[in-house]
């Protein structure tokens, strides 16, 4: 039985399109496109927006401009939630002179991966992390900890759940006010979902602290977020017009669309605060302007023909 | 909380991208072709397909060869679960001729789309159908009931939940086999799939009899599918390679693509009698072959690059 009741009320939908989606396209936008991006997402009611990246502009160039973007968003970073990852300490000191209330770290749960995207172990990175995170909290922001490849990875196959609840464990210790569980390479299907959240329920890990970041790579992204919000997730992490390829797949699907969980949470009656004609019109005008194909199949089949 | 036992244990995938898929293509296949993907697909372990229609061929040109294929498919027919459209008593004549098992009707929930696309109403339509289905069963023949626009329509908005009960009951009444609940335009999210099963439930209705037939073109089909299956329907519509397009919205997608349907029944553990490998080799045999864009992401992820 499908237990709607069971079904959370309102959802934070946690908009990753400007970094995570931005930094996996072969386009890079001017600055004031990425602001009035940023800014129109906030206008169609997004609630938490990931605007940028602090990493070397030379290692991910379509980011480059990050120093920049966040004056243009100064005004508006007391009142509304936005972040940016920091890999380092030096990513941390531009991230606080920017005025940003939150950022995020990205960790990973494979030591193949944390090699190949980290240059380091997994727990060679945390320890990297931790004085990043302690210093955060200590100047009062609020920190995301992203674990990727908490599913399986290419190298690896299967990832075993201890192996994503120590890196929980240790990103929670160490002071991330929030965890989003990435399934990188999109393989998840819904059993593993729930295998995971027990394995950080056996350690003790609130719920109400994780996020969800699923990959479309398989077609399962949404029927993984929805096994999640049956599971108490109430975080939910989407690209608008699925923005972001997928690295590490023949596939050319990453993210999950903004609007197709929008038009799923809606369609479940589930409050986001977002107004779904102001998002849709976003994602056209994202289209246009940028000439990045939308990949979200609602925003396709309410707005036009994409192929 | 996602309620795992409650999922079936085994589930029947019951293809339809030699009917319903290809009858929506631009591509006209020739008949030794259709009859090689049939036969794939049987190898592959699928156990139940459409494999043709007995429409008039000048409405549906891309299966005007319905006779000549059956001739070919014949040989199956008494070991395999194969069915074809049959829009009337002269279809049904052909149907019969064939040595064919199983028959299927294609009803219309709404009054826009029985216009639209059966020049009758519904009542007028299910008065057609009515001998075919009769005459059909007792032949010794099974016989299938579409029922499409079952959430939505394109003229009326919201389907009443009560007219595909109306329409469902009927049709029981006049002895079909198997219900198969059509989402035509794929709006439908998880709410509206337990709403309608529950009024089926109102009148009755063993889930035993029905099937769900989802389209991905707002990307809610396999959220849906899954709904179904935790509300213990085990007959789930899916086209190889997601064949078919969406002629009622302007997106290019529309069946289920049958591998990432699969992707997630396996990684449930739930059996299907499916070789996954074989069934993905179908699939990139079929893009070969007939230049049609497989659409299933699931096979672009393992199999190659789509676009």
């Amino acid at each position: 039985m499908f237990d709607r009741s069971g079904l959370p009320k309102s959802v934070t939908v946690y908009e990753v399109g400007p970094r995570d989606g931005l930094q996996n396209e072969a386009v890079i936008l001017p600055t004031t496109v990425k602001a009035e991006l940023v800014k129109r997402l906030l206008n169609s009611g997004i609630s938490a927006i990931e605007v940028a990246s602090f990493v070397r502009p030379d290692i991910v160039p379509a980011l480059a401009d990050a120093d920049e973007l966040l004056v243009e968003l100064a005004p508006m970073l007391s009142t509304h939630r936005m972040s940016a990852l920091v890999p380092n300490q030096k990513g941390l000191d531009r991230a606080l002179k920017s005025g940003l209330q939150e950022i995020a770290v990205f960790a990973s749960a494979t030591e193949s991966f944390a090699r190949a995207n980290l240059n380091n172990s997994v727990v060679g990175s945390l320890d990297i992390f931790g004085p990043v995170i302690r210093t955060a909290r200590d100047a009062g922001i609020r920190v995301r900890g992203y674990i990727s490849m908490c599913f399986s990875d290419p190298w690896e196959g299967k990832t075993a759940t201890d192996k994503v609840a120590d890196v929980a464990m240790r990103l929670l210790a160490d002071g991330v006010t929030e965890i989003s569980i990435g399934d990188t390479i999109g393989t998840a299907t819904p059993g593993e979902v729930i295998d995971l959240l027990d394995a950080f329920d056996s350690r003790g890990i609130s719920r109400s602290l994780l996020a969800v970041h699923f990959h479309d790579t398989y077609g399962q992204a949404l029927s993984n977020t929805l096994t999640a919000m049956l599971e108490g997730i109430t975080t939910i992490d989407s690209s608008i017009g699925g923005l972001g390829g997928c690295p590490f797949a023949k596939s050319a699907t990453g993210n999950l669309a903004t609007e197709d969980l929008v038009w799923q949470l809606h369609g479940l009656g589930i409050s986001t605060g977002i107004d779904f004609d102001t998002l849709l019109l976003t994602s056209a005008w994202l289209g246009l302007q940028t000439g990045i194909k939308v990949r979200s199949k609602t925003a396709i089949a309410l707005v036009g023909k994409n192929s």
